[in-house]
């Protein structure tokens, strides 16, 4: 990986409505206490001009030519090609740190564990990003229930979160697999009080030995 | 393969100007002689109305957020799904033939062979397509600067069009040693006039055991 030892990428992960956006805030007003300097924010699918049009194509519900699941699976991994070769991986080798909302492990969970594409998206994945990962990644793990609830709170749901519950369960399991194999994935229990998420996401932080 | 034993996947593959376009019509009209229906016609990448707009994505050059190569192909293999799932496939198992301008062997020759990336080109192509290849395949082999001539003359050139020489050169060995190794891809002899070239494909088709 080619980026400076003291520049670290941080994501945070969690299904629709499990308070990624508010936890971002959080996260990169305590980055910029710890190093002076705002972090690079990415949100994926998307953080540059051509993968922002590539969010677009997998936001939209075209009942006429409905997305396949191989086809939502390759453009999410193009759209995080290009974020990573021309935003993620530049920034840490200037040695600034860079806070993602969502990364691969979105599609581990939701086009590998809720489509059932796991061998699809891991090939994908070791063959695109190879050995780069996040160096601390959160996860805020909801009930699905409860997450889709708040979500809808928020305005009209897109194309995925109109998915029938089991969908975002297979994929809740999926993010919660990959957490006790990886020991930079980080489980926050998400269906606490925001006050309550954001005291454990600033003691996990400050546990870092950054 | 859920396709009927008669209907047929025929596709056109080679270099730019070795003449595709021209061939598709004389392959259109044979096929509507020898069937009494006009097969459906393809084009790749795009064919939906997703992969026609992820044909803008490919075509179009940014200076500010360059295509890298792995988005380069994801790009085309997510259009390439969409146009397998929603248009090819159904159409095959309607018992109708089918006719692309460009398939799967564009993208091993480009992306495996011109951009180096042929372990990714596999593993995605085998993950996305399994089994599912073109029943024949006539591959007009060329010579790189005679193609880019022809091409010139038709118009302006696109991103990929304007690529330097070698790229073409190293995308015409892979098309070749593809077609050593499997039986289903012609080579014609695009180098020739275009009577010539006509002569051949007529050939070609006729001696299949249709
Ligand atoms: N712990 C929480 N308790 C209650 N509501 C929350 C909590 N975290 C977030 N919310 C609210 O739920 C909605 C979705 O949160 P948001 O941060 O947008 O989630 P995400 O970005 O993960 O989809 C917002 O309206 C947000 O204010
Ligand atoms: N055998 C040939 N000899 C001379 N010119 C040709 C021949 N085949 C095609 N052309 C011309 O070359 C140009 C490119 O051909 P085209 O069919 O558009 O190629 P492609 O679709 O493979 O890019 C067109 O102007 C076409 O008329
Ligand atoms: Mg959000
Ligand atoms: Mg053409």
């Amino acid at each position: 990986m080619n980026k400076q030892v003291d520049s670290k990428f941080i994501v945070i992960e969690g299904l629709e409505g499990a308070g990624k956006s508010s936890a971002i805030s959080l996260v990169r007003d305590f980055i910029e206490k710890h190093t002076g300097v705002v972090p690079i924010c990415t949100r994926e699918p998307g953080g540059t001009p051509l993968a922002e049009r590539i969010r677009d194509l997998v936001k939209i519900a075209d009942d006429t030519d409905p997305l396949c699941d191989e086809a939502e699976c390759l453009l999410f991994y193009a759209a995080r090609a290009q974020l990573v070769a021309n935003v993620i991986k530049p920034a840490l080798s200037r040695g600034e740190w860079v806070l993602g909302d969502r990364h691969n492990l979105s599609s581990l969970a939701y086009q590998g564990g809720g489509r059932g594409l796991m061998p699809l998206v891991e090939s994908v994945s070791r063959a695109t990003l190879g050995d780069f990962k996040p160096d601390l990644t959160l996860y805020l793990d909801i009930d699905p229930t409860l997450g889709l609830t708040r979500a809808a709170n928020r305005g009209a749901l897109d194309r995925i979160e109109v998915e029938e519950i089991q969908f975002f369960e297979r994929a809740r399991q999926t993010f919660l697999s990959y957490a006790q194999q990886d020991e930079s994935i980080k489980v926050i229990d998400a269906g606490q009080s925001m006050a309550e998420v954001h005291k454990d996401i600033l003691a996990l932080l400050q546990e870092q030995d950054w």
